[in-house]
């Protein structure tokens, strides 16, 4: 068989496409690393792998920063041009990624603040919540890597039980802190942690929307209710 | 005079960039009065005015779409191609722009949460912190419009301010909670709301280094100290 040199082009831009999706994994994978590392110092106490979690996030940071270079560089000079919702959709999930890093980090350095006050009983629930968050953003990727907009769209309606978990912690936190003066400040680092976490799920959400918008462009998404019920707690 | 066909370009690439810039500083605009508003509705306790903010928010989304899609269509058909700092600066301030959005819209919806407490005393110094951070936004916005990068790293640097002010108003809300479990819940919303506040100032830092990225490329931007200093409240 001859090859045709549309075959060519289109090879190269799977090719490139292929390459594209592997470093957006990569940097997936270590986002969803981080988060796993983060809460499981929180449990153990550990202060110095919390620093070590705090560290590694530069170089998600940073991987991000050579993505989108790559992607615009591909997008300006090769066949990835045609194709507007590839560039859009790759820069934005490396954003969103980023974001992920960044939170599970945020969740490591709370942790150290959290270790300076005795023990809490009440970690248990971040646990739960983090779990959540790390099996939506692992989900997520899934779907992306295959291309799957209905795997996407689960994720995406997933994120209401991450929000109702994360809405009771909230209030039973309130609680705590009503109860014993002495817990305020602590409490007060968990429930941060706690919206650090449903951000997270958020951007998983993000991430799910763009897989959607890849495979189906503007075509409308089913419509979602929305996030962070606290703001209404009384 | 004869006009060069390179002139052309040129002028053309200048076009293309101050409409560009135009409807950034547009939306900008809309997020920094969207913040002033939400700090006003926090002050005269205003639910109706609250509602409105979180439903404005949407126009401010809807731009950041449209000029991302817009950003990318100019960079693959003009001559803004040949440019790839400006597309990405351009396409990062406007998410950035857009995050400002949504924080001004959580001040707003987390007000008809504090509505339905008894008035605090204690909102003074959420609307200092909000007013530098409005002041943070406008300024940046002047920076990218005038593509100053001294005045964005002078924005950049007064972030320290805002943080520390921040850090000032975390801890005194955890004093009020301590005295009166009353109001927890409330200081709750008050201490989300700050944080909302200090993460306008994370991302008008944001542009601010979009701004001298424009101007200088990837030279080394100053150091700077990292922001949120509550995680070691203890």
């Amino acid at each position: 068989m001859i090859t045709q040199p549309h075959d060519h082009i289109v090879k190269s831009h799977d090719d490139e496409r292929q390459r594209l999706k592997g470093e957006l994994l990569r940097m997936g994978e270590m986002a969803a690393a981080q988060l796993e590392a983060a809460l499981d110092v929180v449990e153990r106490r550990d202060d110095k792998a919390a620093e070590r979690i705090v560290g590694n996030d530069e170089a998600i940071d940073a991987l991000e920063h050579e993505i989108s270079q790559d992607v615009m560089k591909l997008a300006l000079r090769g066949p990835m041009a045609r194709d507007l919702r590839e560039i859009l959709a790759a820069l934005r999930i490396a954003a969103d990624i980023e974001r992920i890093g960044d939170y599970a980090a945020n969740v490591a350095k709370r942790s150290m603040a959290l270790n300076l006050s005795p023990p809490l009983p009440h970690t248990r629930g971040l646990s739960a919540l983090g779990a959540l968050a790390v099996q939506q953003a692992r989900d997520v990727f899934v779907a992306y890597r295959d291309d799957d907009a209905v795997a996407a769209q689960r994720v995406r309606a997933r994120d209401a039980d991450l929000d109702a978990q994360y809405t009771g912690l909230f209030r039973e936190l309130l609680t705590y802190m009503m109860e014993d003066a002495r817990s305020i400040t602590p409490c007060t680092h968990l429930l941060f942690m706690a919206k650090n976490i449903e951000r997270i799920g958020d951007h998983a959400t993000n991430i799910a929307e763009n897989v959607w918008f890849l495979v189906h462009g503007d075509d409308a998404l089913p419509p979602r209710d929305k996030r962070d019920e606290t703001n209404t707690a009384t």
